[in-house]
């Protein structure tokens, strides 16, 4: 962090000057890739898959070091009464994690992937952004560059995701603010709002971005008053990855609104980044559309913590073992094409 | 085998006796799934399939010893130009599966995942089905009852694959021959056919159906006409599969084609099994919609080898790992809904 100027000015240096893809490496991969055993394109997204590692490593495809970053933080708002479970429930979670016992530690081990657990001053709930902004411009960038540290150069593969009770309320008001349209289509039943519960969540979405109209114009703005700490630290660390050369899994709704920010400060910011699962949460696969992407998989989750960037990850880590593993036709002995 | 009566006796003998699933096991794996450590259904697919295992092996959901069988067959129907590749491919690839050098040798050492593959008289091409039937019904059941042999006993999840020159026409007539329509509309490109080499193999297809027309109404009959020695060998595979309590995965569109003959002779024969993946065959999705299925993923591909179900095996062994890993919101502390 620079110690003079406005915090978030070394964001946008960054954003402003962040490196492109590696053509050489993949034209690599496009290379050997014609001479694998197999028919021209058979492998489908998996060759793709291949090519957007060389293009973001800069090597040739591997995933030797894969780790799931999950970012956790409390929010303000759930006192307008948005989530069926108690705030309390995010930091019960982090221990949870801690000791083994949530989803995403059960497929951590499935697919070999490393976890690293961030929790963002759980006792400290962000500011009710119904009312006021969720963090001042010094806590936000600080906590970018928290989530910046936090995977610098420790992984190969990196997977975002989040737990944090009221958060699918914080993503749905940055859709709203980002996007525009109402507020009803950004907002779903997150862990399970229902009924009255949902309708005070849609309000609650409503209000937040009517109060702050007037300043959502610039991105990093929109960031600080409609976010909360691990939103800041999610867009952080795919920012980081980017200026490292680590290609992003995002997660779900919440992880992916968080990258949605980058994207309207610059929209290549995500060409680094996949989705890795589209989730059941209705605002998603309309925010990925918004982002240009195409989800890897739907499997009808809605979990967070992770879960469906961390299942990608076990397809990803396949495509690159089929481009560096498999024989060509010259070393198996196989008849090409007619 | 049974030493009198019609080679296809034992076979509709299973196929009208097959035991159903396990109700008990099911209700246990809801049960538990109440108190673990997230939303209700927030797991998605992840749920559906726990409780897919326990109603098939008939205890609690658990991958340890999955298994990949491939079955590699030979077709008299390629002397019709159906492929631009030569059958001496099929051999060629079989020793390339035994020097780890395929696709499917990668994705099964990304997932941890057994190989096992069975060549079936690569000698020995069927009959080319345009013109007589592919085996005669002892050769037929027999295939049937090596494919039987061939897994039974030796995993908790089988995934179903094959190879085979030759083998997508295979699989277009006996989508045909079941489900009538035209020929046009069950043929795709398979290892790579287009422009003349598509219209052989659609005329290849309509000729053969027309051929065999007479006695296609016995599924079995259609089999051993319109079929192949790899599709008897995965038929009689995945139908020992539900006589042991093994669920299967099964692949593309030949691996389901060979599914279908089962279904054809008893509609709850394949609930048992799962369709890892939807390919790029443009047949295959028809072909499961009439299965009653939904395709666990949807990447592209178009390879066979078992590439689609053994990248599914993956998304498998993470469910079964989520269902008996989780904490519970008691063992976890973590506070249920309000």
């Amino acid at each position: 962090m620079s110690t003079s100027g406005l915090p978030f000015d070394d964001i946008r240096e960054l954003l402003s000057n962040m490196p492109g893809p590696d053509e050489t490496a993949v034209a690599a991969v496009r290379e050997r890739d014609r001479f694998l055993t197999k028919p021209p394109g058979a492998l489908g997204r998996l060759e793709e898959i291949a090519e957007w590692l060389a293009a973001w490593t800069g090597r040739p495809p591997a995933v030797t070091r894969p780790l799931v970053a999950v970012f956790a933080g409390n929010h303000g708002v759930t006192r307008q009464g948005v989530s069926p479970y108690p705030s309390d429930v995010t930091a019960q979670m982090v221990a949870n994690f801690a000791s083994g016992g949530a989803a995403i530690n059960q497929i951590c081990i499935a697919n070999d992937l490393g976890l690293k657990v961030f929790d963002l001053a759980l006792e400290l709930p962000t500011g009710d952004i119904t009312e006021e902004a969720a963090l001042d411009e010094r806590a936000c960038a600080a906590t970018m560059a928290f989530g910046m540290e936090s995977i610098a150069g420790g992984t190969d593969l990196l997977c975002i995701g989040e737990m944090g009770i009221g958060n699918t309320t914080i993503a749905a008001a940055i859709c709203h603010g980002l996007y525009g349209g109402n507020a009803e289509e950004w907002t779903g039943p997150g862990t399970g709002a229902q009924g009255e519960g949902l309708t005070r969540k849609i309000a609650a979405v409503e209000r937040a971005v009517a109060h702050h109209k007037a300043h959502l114009g610039d991105p990093l703005e929109l960031l600080r008053r409609l976010g909360g700490r691990e939103i800041a630290a999610m867009a952080g660390a795919i920012l980081a990855a980017r200026m490292e050369r680590i290609p992003v899994i995002v997660d779900g709704y919440v992880a992916t609104a968080a990258a949605a920010v980058l994207h309207a400060a610059n929209d290549t910011a995500l060409d680094h980044c996949m989705i890795g699962h589209v989730s059941a949460e209705p605002g998603h696969i309309r925010l990925i559309e918004k982002l240009g992407k195409q989800p890897l998989l739907t499997l009808g989750m809605r979990l967070g913590e992770g879960t469906g960037a961390a299942l990608a990850a076990g397809i990803v880590k396949a495509a690159a073992q089929c481009h560096t593993g498999m024989a060509t036709f010259e070393q198996a002995g196989v008849s090409d094409k007619d």
